[in-house]
């Protein structure tokens, strides 16, 4: 396959790193709306290094830089411009950008096709009219633009400032910065993240294309509401993910979400049958909630290509392990009944006084720390097990207090399933827990461990993560 | 209907409260097992007013009390006793109960008919039969036992001090202890609890029967594994079903799970669907999990039966709400299309710079206090609508802020859904925002509100809560 250039990849280039960023429609009035101000902050806040411009009729300060009354009064050549005022506004302003050289813009402002009233509809038209004329590319309208921590650009106060090689894109802002901060207490840093909103000029598929020839970008995340040209999606798909993975969660599904999607984004959602299949020929890893979305990046971080769905769950607390082994094996993984002489051995390394399970799932009482490490020997020794599912119960007994020699049981056990092992950690549900489980989950995906809120999520995701690697692996290569 | 009763029904009465309680196998060595000295623990920390008796035959002290070396040598009656002594001893110990007018004991040692050797199973028919011939009444064993924070019993240290409404019964005990964390953070507090383990003497059947006639008890939740008498659960909850509310979550259905079971509490877990038409025909309502399970009581207290399945869905963040929406309706509930003129008047309200959709959902950006007040004045004037959705989206921009006129919205909306109205919460997900969720959360159950972690469980447990509530009515009046 030839190594085609996307069509703006020149574009964007140009500004990772930007020079120059200019923000327009930063109002001083605290009554008012503040999207531009809130881009000056975050960026700020992100510490760009280069110069910013903020833009508004009314003058003044802001974060010590001055605030320039109109686009031409900005001195020196802008590589970025970020837009928040008015709908209507942004026509003659795209004229104002192709003047002073602006290649590329963000339009943050809503007011276009997403509204009942025509006149929005027709207001979008003319942008993507004005933007063809003028040669300037958009990004959005009605979006939150670009997140990219390594060339310090940020939509919000609080992003993490860590890189990392996941990219992504959002035809939502809200749900890009869901991606973002769960993202980030599962163990995702991204290279570039685009909220593109209405997408009338650049879509999802400049996206896509961009990231797939990104050198920073190992695996891409897409959360799409609607498309204008699926024909185009499809196309683009199917030359991409060859190169790289590529989890899509295609959202507004029912009667419902379709109307929300019209709403929010101008889009049509069309069938979730049609979808599915298109998406599943197309090589994509399709998942079906932001959270999921979430936890399949992060296992293509974390987890290297099951060699199998055979699993061992093991754990502590006797009901909660049952609720989760009818969740591992409703989520598609197999939990394959111990050889018997392991499970006499299990048996009696343990006492009997506290109970205890060796069948598959073993579920013990962490009450010894030898109990521990003998039941790691037993299970270390075992062939065909291709997973290990490893839960961890906060807050009951004193099963807190042995969690160190149960996380080395884990370090030990998982060295033979070498970057083939899941932690499972229900949230705390309590006060007293509930910072303390963040700190450990932390603290597990940092030794290189995916963590999950339940077994189910983790079976669910595992699941479809090993058919997806057996699929790409019988692709015919291109 | 006859009011029959319970036959355990003095044994128990005579236990709430308790004027003395036993713990026999309270070791002294840091290395063992610490079963019976958590106990002590427990009931110190729960201030049970009545007399401690820790029994080792080591000797010594505990919190000041006196250990004594046997049974015999306790000088007083004992109204109440828990044995963590291994298996075996727990024969003898019956009839030593029997000697000194014991009527009621709790043997938490596990080693009975859980393991896989066959002297666990012959121990338990052992102690089964002890049981019936000295007549002192067994719980468990393989338990955790009681909690019933009235009466100050106790089994772990740290248990909510707060008594309420909510019955339940558990066969497992790291699951009782998940109902009463989890719960105690979506607004239940219970009047008793029992974790009945292997069942051998007591069974659910008599739990269930004692909390149907319980003047304390106004719902009843129960976490069952395995039955060994199905005919007599199915008489006893076609029974109890027409004077309260029972929500039952039945696990091991998988055969992995059932696999679980026989070795978690030595019950057969049986087949799915026959427990799920069995469950249905007794007027139960069934849930699928622990999670699930405290919701549905979490309904029972702070929703009032619905009057129908026509949602509004209300919240910020457009893809997030996009999600809520295609979950609320595959969740089960309906969000039918705002009258045209109120959506006119919606749009008309908000400012378009930063979108908005109007047509249910409700997606608004709170940008500002007007804006939220006139939106509520709008909805409330709305008829057909059943119910109230409110999603909060934390950490995304000023919405944050801008929670506290959000959170008038609730109230100012709720009044004429009045206990109709849901909060959904998705989970903070940030150290930033654990605490204040958390926190937010209480302060809402507080205030009366049911709250969920996503819209998919909201709808599903109002959907199913709601189809409960018209079975029931339907009902032939007994």
């Amino acid at each position: 396959m030839p190594n085609s250039t996307s069509p703006f990849k020149d574009i964007l280039d140009s500004i990772f790193p930007a020079r120059s960023i200019a923000v327009v429609g930063v109002s001083n009035d605290p009554g008012k709306h503040l999207g531009g101000r809130e881009y000056v902050n975050a960026l700020v806040d992100a510490r760009f290094p280069g110069k910013l411009y903020p833009v508004n009729p009314s003058g003044g300060e802001l974060h010590g830089l001055k605030i320039y009354k109109s686009l031409q009064e900005v001195p020196d050549p802008v590589d970025f411009l970020i837009s928040a005022i008015p709908a209507k506004y942004n026509i003659p302003l795209l004229r104002d950008c192709a003047a002073k050289g602006i290649k590329i813009i963000q339009i943050y402002s809503a007011g276009f096709s997403e509204i009942a009233d025509p006149e929005g509809k027709k207001l979008e038209e003319e942008l993507a009219r004005t933007a063809r004329e003028t040669g300037v590319r958009v990004i959005g309208p009605n979006c939150m633009g670009i997140y990219a921590p390594k060339y310090n650009f940020s939509y919000r106060v609080g992003l993490p400032p860590e890189s990392g090689s996941v990219g992504f894109i959002s035809q939502s802002g809200s749900n890009s910065f869901h991606a973002i901060r769960d993202g980030n207490l599962k163990g995702l840093y991204f290279s570039k993240l685009f909220s593109y909103g209405n997408a009338t000029d650049l879509t999802e598929c400049d996206f896509l294309e961009y990231l797939a020839e990104d050198p920073e970008t190992s695996v891409i995340g897409g959360y799409v509401e609607g498309v204008r040209d699926g024909r185009r999606l499809i196309d683009t798909l199917r030359k991409i993910t060859p190169k790289k993975p590529v989890v899509i969660y295609k959202a507004g599904n029912t009667v419902g979400g379709s109307r929300a999607v019209a709403s929010h984004s101008g889009a049509l959602a069309g069938s979730e049958r049609v979808w599915e299949a298109a998406l599943r020929q197309c090589g994509v890893l399709q998942v079906f909630s932001m959270e999921e979305l979430v936890e399949a990046l992060m296992l293509f971080q974390y987890m290297d290509p099951p060699t199998g769905k055979n699993a061992i769950l093991m754990g502590t607390g006797g009901g909660v392990i049952i609720q989760s082994t009818d969740e591992t094996i409703e989520g598609g993984l197999n939990l394959p009944l111990l050889p018997a002489e392991v499970r006499k051995s299990l048996e009696k390394t343990f006492t009997t006084e506290a109970g205890g399970s060796f069948r598959n799932p073993v579920d013990i009482y962490l009450g010894r720390k030898e109990i521990i490490e003998q039941t790691v020997k037993l299970l270390t020794g075992l062939e065909q097990t291709d997973l290990l599912l490893m839960q961890i119960m906060l807050g009951f007994s004193n099963q807190t207090a042995m969690l160190r020699p149960y996380l080395k049981a884990i370090r030990d056990m998982s060295k033979k399933i070498n970057r083939r092992t899941a932690i499972i950690i229900r949230p705390a549900g309590s006060f007293r827990y509930a910072n303390f489980t963040l700190k450990l989950q932390q603290s597990l995906i940092a030794a290189g461990y995916p963590v999950f809120d339940s077994a189910r999520r983790a079976a669910t995701a595992i699941s479809r993560y090993y058919d997806f690697c057996q699929r790409v692996r019988n692709l015919p290569k291109s």
